[in-house]
């Protein structure tokens, strides 16, 4: 941040009555004169030293916002930002990269490019749409993306070898603004066990790729894997490095997640001071969240002088996840007065956008979950938010409004015709592959809403959640349904589908009527998956709400989700379990980058 | 920590060589040889300091741990403990008051008590019980957990009057070790225009109710509510008051969840260092998640000096939740290199202990949740847990099993006895009201063995957790159910459930089978409530799985869950709305103190 340290310093009585000041509250941590004249010179403080200023003036009864001392930095006309270390948080999004490869959340190519929209709508700076290596089918999912998404950069990651660089250019190739993002190990244990490279071969091949990168773009991100257990004067090494081989963003990851915030404050502080040419890049941080402090680490990052958080919507990623976006962003808004940051974020797409990747991934999102959960807003008594934080002084009113949620809207209805529901999908962002699908879409809309008297935007996110955009994918096709249980009596079904547009019949018995279905599908099919879990959410409230059932099968180390929706909860757990079959056929072996 | 400072600062090269190495490569914070001195003089120095010392080390290329440097801290003899400041950080589980004031998850004795057991036996020092104030029900609840917990203090929360201190005395009576917890707001707004009081009335009303909370108890809780917006100056006042009045224990709550790691850790250091009986009393804190961070605000706390942590299991709580144990524990458990601290958590309970409490209240934990998630140690590539997590150095190794995650285990079959199922049941801490009960919880367990080939500990937990330990309490109780369903037509579902002993049959069709039976059911009932949530689990992996099943239903304001459990989804729908019914009948108006 740019501060006017001089005037900040006169308000506190000079640098020697401030220097004394502070000592005296704060005795362990003594600042001297000289330390105060350093801060002038520098046009800059560390934010602990912040924090303690605002105690000092609360102590002395007056009220301390330092956003009242914040200027613009001037613009940096060699690289055409004004925001190193200014005041704006660059959001990278990698929800489509990272938070793929949760168990069972790859996405078909229309699912990532439906969610990549709405990432672009929400205000993502950089989304991370792939790995283009991993395989031709994510390589593809990037490249139209890359087509499709025009205000947020787009970026495919890459490790530091020729083929991963050239894979990661060729899918970026027709963004507007797009970055490489290239990655290689650097602690001891990495570099030795996992790559079997010398650190001057680490070296040497970050260098090479960055290079290799700025061939295809001017927007080379580089990340040093496992950066929270590397050698420090390593990191400065390497990222002297590849900022002089033209890396513009420098990335430091919590590659497991053990990390707390004021020792990661301390490694990105000392990374930013340490390593030559730091003024010249972003710094950003990529935090997992094992222990649960995936967010703070991030912000404590951020209040070190990172400018990129990189995270993903609903915390979505590998173990426990990244840091959510949602909580990110909310912190630095809600918090203004202590970041004196601002994101791109549009904070009312937030709950749309949890939605949308809660729907295609099948990865639900606790009540409890802070700003995307159910309760986030909700109170038993009401007296917090109304007799309480409408006085909130000191930070910003975080309310349910602000971050998208809203009543229930009453959408469409049965009269409603084929263009009214194709502009709804627009304004939902649900775009759809062909006008073959939009057929197919608006005759289950035409269904369901025989069933439903009422048609929410969650009913049609629901209704197009079940592959009706990627119909050339579809191998097993639902057809209809019979179930009779009766207790006391053995729970029978009778299935129909299309198994490549050839009708099969099939029925079985169960403990139960789901269990019976699946055993019908099973006794035609023979698939071998064993089911993993099984889930189901009523989309809309009332009883004649929508089930949405989530299938997760594993055959082989591969696992699937698979997702339907119908008011009838047999209906749409058959739907799932022929969605998450039809996955395994577009499966193919995925690499699994450690960041 | 007690820290053998003489030898550390010796290993350092002296005072004059550590002062300067410091300033060296922390030129912002710049450290004096009589800091150094004080360092010596007091016996302790701030973690941040720790932090650059283990960065120091790192640069002069050897490892720091301080651990080498701890000492144990002498007995205090004046207040019997021995961990003030020390290496022993108490957990304090709020599951059964905060966590019960989510929507819907208010909990029956008979659940509270179940509950308290399983929190015993995980190692939790204090559980807050409840607040006996709140209602009849609540004192019944926090009386009934005092007399079978031995090993861990049992504890009410009580306003700052004489009516609650008096309430929560005699409920914590039966209690081996009893706490009274009594909280008054002390920011400005809260005095203002909730209390209606003058800053003078507060630290009386306070000192008051400490000093009558003393006739009951010699273990006296403080909180001051909304702490963190209070002026620190009558933070210290009101401290040093109910201190002087016999307070043992001093509460800091961010009651909002809107404060950072580094705002919070100074808030405590400057408490600590200023309330003059600082080092009489255990500090604590108790933090809200609604930004995400209520994990790491509660550990900057740790690091500031608090030795008792308020959370939840599962971050249970209004709104986003409070902090979650598991994750605080494991924090402070893998990151012993850090901490320096020990709890009484067995974390082999952890899982365990999240099953159940997600079960009563019918709150699911999302797959990505850190610690107790599905996911936490689920890896696509398994590359990080065996490749790379075996070779960890600086922290301990956090493993699936180390917090009870275990594969499913086959503990009984259609063969087992009356006998087998009771021991089992007492090993998963699972104990029923009556003989009665166990009866009716065997017959059950006889047909669900019937139905399902292997029966696992998650099933007996789901079998026993749809009100068969209440059975005083059910109104309604499900006999039989037929549903008949055929794509194309109206799905048609049948049913028979006693009211009162009275069977009532009813019909409906509906646009699905589980809304045709609640809306048959409703067209007997007619309780006039919405139905808020339904979602459906599957307990065990493969199809023949029981499907658990919870229901919100909400009236006049009024919010319930119930759950059901069958291996038949729609006899499980049908069991959790009649389950739901039945809790409206033993609600009460429950006030909700905003910890």
């Amino acid at each position: 941040m740019q501060l006017d340290i001089e005037r900040l310093i006169e308000d506190f009585g000079g640098p020697g009555r401030l220097a004394e000041a502070l000592t005296r509250i704060f005795p362990d941590e003594p600042v001297s004169r000289a330390a105060i004249y350093k801060w002038r010179e520098r046009g800059s403080l560390p934010l602990t030293q912040l924090n303690k200023l605002a105690q000092l003036a609360a102590n002395q009864g007056r009220t301390f916002n330092y956003n009242d001392y914040l200027a613009m930095a001037p613009m940096s006309a060699a690289t055409g930002r004004n925001h190193k270390m200014g005041d704006r948080l660059f959001i990278f999004d990698t929800t489509l990269r990272d938070g793929e490869q949760s168990p069972g959340a790859s996405m078909t190519r229309e699912e990532k490019v439906r969610i990549a929209r709405q990432l672009e709508r929400l205000g993502v700076d950089i989304i991370e749409a792939g790995f283009a290596a991993a395989s031709p089918g994510d390589a593809q999912a990037i490249h139209a993306i890359a087509e499709q998404v025009k205000d947020s950069t787009v970026c495919s990651l890459a490790r530091a070898n020729d083929n991963d660089v050239r894979a990661a250019g060729e899918a970026i190739k027709p963004a507007n603004r797009g970055r490489i993002h290239t990655f290689i190990a650097t602690s001891p244990i990495h570099m030795e066990k996992k790559l079997r490279m010398t650190p001057d071969q680490v070296v040497e091949a970050a260098v090479r790729a960055v290079r290799q990168a700025r061939n295809f773009t001017d927007d080379v991100e580089f990340s040093a894997e496992d950066a929270v257990r590397s050698d420090m004067d390593f990191l400065v090494r390497i990222f002297d490095a590849v900022i002089q081989a033209g890396a513009r963003t420098i990335n430091v990851p919590d590659t497991v997640g053990y990390s707390i915030p004021s020792l990661w404050y301390q490694r990105i502080h000392t990374l930013i001071e340490r390593v030559p040419g730091s003024d010249l890049v972003v710094w950003s941080t990529h935090c997992h969240n094992d222990l649960g402090m995936a967010v703070a680490n991030s912000l404590a990052a951020v209040e070190a002088g990172a400018r990129q958080v990189e995270c993903t919507i609903n915390g979505l990623g590998e173990r426990a996840g990244n840091a959510s976006l949602e909580e990110v962003v909310m912190a630095v808004k809600t918090r203004s007065d202590l970041f004196g940051l601002t994101t791109g974020i549009d904070s009312t797409q937030i709950v749309p956008t949890s939605k949308l990747v809660s729907t295609i991934t099948g990865y639900p999102v606790q009540p409890n979950k802070a700003i995307v959960g159910a309760n986030a807003f909700a109170h038993e008594s009401g007296i917090h938010q109304d007799g309480v934080l409408k006085h909130r002084e000191t930070y910003e009113i975080m309310s349910a409004e602000s971050v998208g949620w809203s009543a229930n809207r009453l959408t469409l209805g049965k009269l409603s015709g084929r263009n009214a529901f194709k502009t709804k999908l627009t304004e939902l962002g649900i775009e759809l592959a062909s006008e073959e699908a939009l057929n197919a879409a608006f005759a289950r809309f035409k269904e369901l809403a025989d069933k439903k008297r009422e048609v929410f935007d969650e009913d049609l996110y629901a209704l197009l959640s079940d592959g009706v955009g990627a119909v050339e994918l579809e191998d097993f096709k639902f057809v209809s349904l019979k179930v009779n249980t009766e207790t006391g009596e053995e729970p029978r079904a009778e299935i129909v589908f299309a198994d490549e547009g050839h009708e099969k019949r099939a029925a079985s018995s169960g403990s139960g009527p789901v269990d019976a279905a699946f055993k019908a599908i099973e006794s035609v099919v023979h698939s071998g998956a064993e089911l993993q879990l099984y889930s189901v959410n009523a989309i809309t409230k009332g009883t004649e709400s929508q089930g949405e059932v989530t299938v997760r099968l594993a055959r082989d180390g591969t696992i699937v989700n698979g997702q339907g929706a119908d008011t009838d909860i047999i209906v749409a757990s058959a739907k799932a379990y022929l969605s998450a079959l039809n996955k395994f056929h577009g499966k193919e072996n995925w690499l699994n980058p450690q960041l």
